[in-house]
């Protein structure tokens, strides 16, 4: 039989495991920051509308520049971000990890480099290699800020092509500070000049304004956004960015011809539809978020400050470490992410019941485990 | 005002225009090779049903994995393109172009190289060249053949990476014999060994078999399929491949997660589930494309044999050379395709009206024009 390792793959590939957290099918799954609400019927019924008009044209291309949905998209964010953009800062794509791809096709590459503030979403280095970018690691305080100074002098000496930084930051839910992200940037520009990227995938979530206002004078940034998140939608695969009209130019360039599928168009704009109900699960969850932050700590857990739908909690230094209390939580039904920050979990927020028995298996877990 | 130039984009991408038809309102489109015919309304709302059920769950990540429409996708094959295959065998992604890109990103990128036999479809040598691969152009007859001799000599002189076989090839409607094939496939295994990509998006429309059964016993073979034409689905973009299991194991190194939606597969799926209505109108196209070639003969141009759902024909060396004649026909209102090919055009099979409309055209054209 046939094996990767037989066939002609490029040698970095070697080895290597598919990317992605284990799909198990457990009563209480937080491990993915999914969105824990249902779409409303009412929503489901206006998808099928929408999709039908849409199949009734399958047979011919989609609209390749996606105008109605960044229009739509565009109208959502000058809405809710606090700063005003159109249709031709916009760019969508299949998950915002289509639109990073394109991005580092279009500024990064092969002999060019990439930096993040690690622990950060882990796809922004595994989309730099994959598209021959160089990935760099650049350093966080131990509360998992950024480091503003040692960031600075790292992209002084390293001159990286392509600065991601990641706010709120997957997996620890640290939001970034304006004036770090300026001060990135303007490092950034001073050493090449480079891009600048804000993954803003959990934006919504966040206690602080969105840092879409930086765009301001600033042509060589972009910020990212999904439907994945807020709008409860991560099966659609909906990524987006906003930035100078000349960004969104460019990465056409790179971009497949016709990616963006008419079925996927429709049902975005049938959720733009309807933000104001998911923007109402968006302050639920921030609720929970919150209480999940207080919980734990009475429960005697470390918890990084989040701005996410997810919490970071920890610290499991003892025997097995977080892999064993992410073991030990699995064998109580409930489903979090280990990933790989020593001494670290990561628990997304989910419906009231599903974190009350999430608290209730930390409370059974760490009766027995030695942190 | 920031233009793409005043940006840090790589250097090869500097001047280069984004890939795609001019995407025109016309009242007679026959330019991308669409297939006319919309999905019946049966099918439209057999997509509603199942896109409804999916967006009942659309806050959770869709299957990564994407095995029950790898299954069907499997079992279509397997009853339609003569030689059994598992879903083990099959991978899908989002159009063809995006599986060709998986596919370059996981055997070819920086350092490796890729040929095709120009002219084809040239984004072969858009995303070989968007992934860091070398391009290389292998030669054809002057009757658009691939010269099995010369691609032979061309590949084990040039040893590349991956190769290329469009059968039937765009945009000239060539079909590639079996025994072409599997030279080329034993040339490039001698040479490095490399791996072959047979992209047959058109193989439901060929007078000939699928070259599928020639998977068997050779590992380093790959045949794209897309749903864009046979299905009348261009806009659901999906395009899959079938090969070596290991080879679906490989493209998985380097996929983004979650790439294909949960309303991509559920649609994808409902068209599945009436293949043989679709494959009715497959037959309807087939007819109307030889009738194409007649016509055309009969108005004495020059036409390439078809095995596709459109037709190459000129040849148009007079003033202003296909250009014109192209630009004259849009002016009747019938919007063909120019793929830069030296004195020919390409005109999708469309509806017999449209057929009709567009003959009417030729036969107002060529009238006035100097081929």
């Amino acid at each position: 039989m046939t094996g990767i390792d037989d066939l002609p793959i490029r040698d970095e590939l070697r080895g290597k495991s598919p990317y992605g957290a284990p799909q198990l099918d457990v009563p209480v799954r937080l491990n993915t920051n999914e969105n824990p609400y249902p779409l409303p019927e009412e929503l489901v019924r206006r998808i099928a509308e929408r999709v039908s008009d849409a199949a009734r044209t399958l047979n011919r291309y989609p609209d390749r520049d996606a105008v109605v949905l960044r229009t739509e998209l565009a109208a959502y964010l000058t809405r809710t971000a606090g700063y005003k953009v159109g249709p031709r800062n916009v760019w969508a794509a299949n998950g915002s990890n289509e639109v990073i791809q394109q991005l580092l096709q279009t500024f990064g590459g092969e002999g060019r480099t990439a930096i993040g503030f690690e622990p950060s979403y882990s796809m922004h280095g595994i989309i730099a290699r994959g598209t021959g970018t160089e990935w760099l690691s650049g350093p966080r305080h131990d509360d998992f800020t950024i480091d503003t100074e040692a960031a600075v002098a790292t992209i002084a000496e390293r001159r990286p092509d392509v600065v991601f930084i990641c706010s709120p930051n997957n997996p620890t839910g640290t939001a970034v500070g304006r004036d770090t992200v300026v001060a990135l940037y303007e490092a950034a520009q001073a050493a090449k000049p480079s891009m600048v990227v804000v993954d803003e995938a959990y934006g919504e979530f966040s206690h602080r304004e969105s840092l879409l206002p930086l765009l301001e004078g600033r042509p060589n940034l972009v910020v990212t956004r999904t439907m994945s998140k807020a709008f409860g939608a991560a099966g659609l695969r909906l990524g987006y960015l906003a930035a100078d009209p000349a960004v969104v130019d460019a990465v056409q360039l790179v971009r497949l011809p016709y990616h963006l599928s008419a079925v996927t168009q429709a049902t975005a704009l049938a959720a733009l539809e309807h933000t104001d109900t998911l923007l109402g699960y968006v302050e639920r969850l921030k609720d929970e978020r919150d209480r999940l932050v207080r919980e734990l700590r009475a429960l005697g857990c470390e918890v990084t400050e989040s701005d996410a739908n997810f919490v970071q909690f920890g610290r499991f230094d003892g025997k097995g470490g977080a892999h064993a209390v992410w073991q030990a939580l699995l064998d109580q039904g409930v489903l979090v992410r280990d990933n790989g920050v020593p001494g670290w979990l990561r628990v997304s927020a989910g419906t009231p019941e599903e974190n009350d028995a999430f608290l209730d298996a930390v409370r059974a877990v760490t009766k027995e485990t030695n942190r």
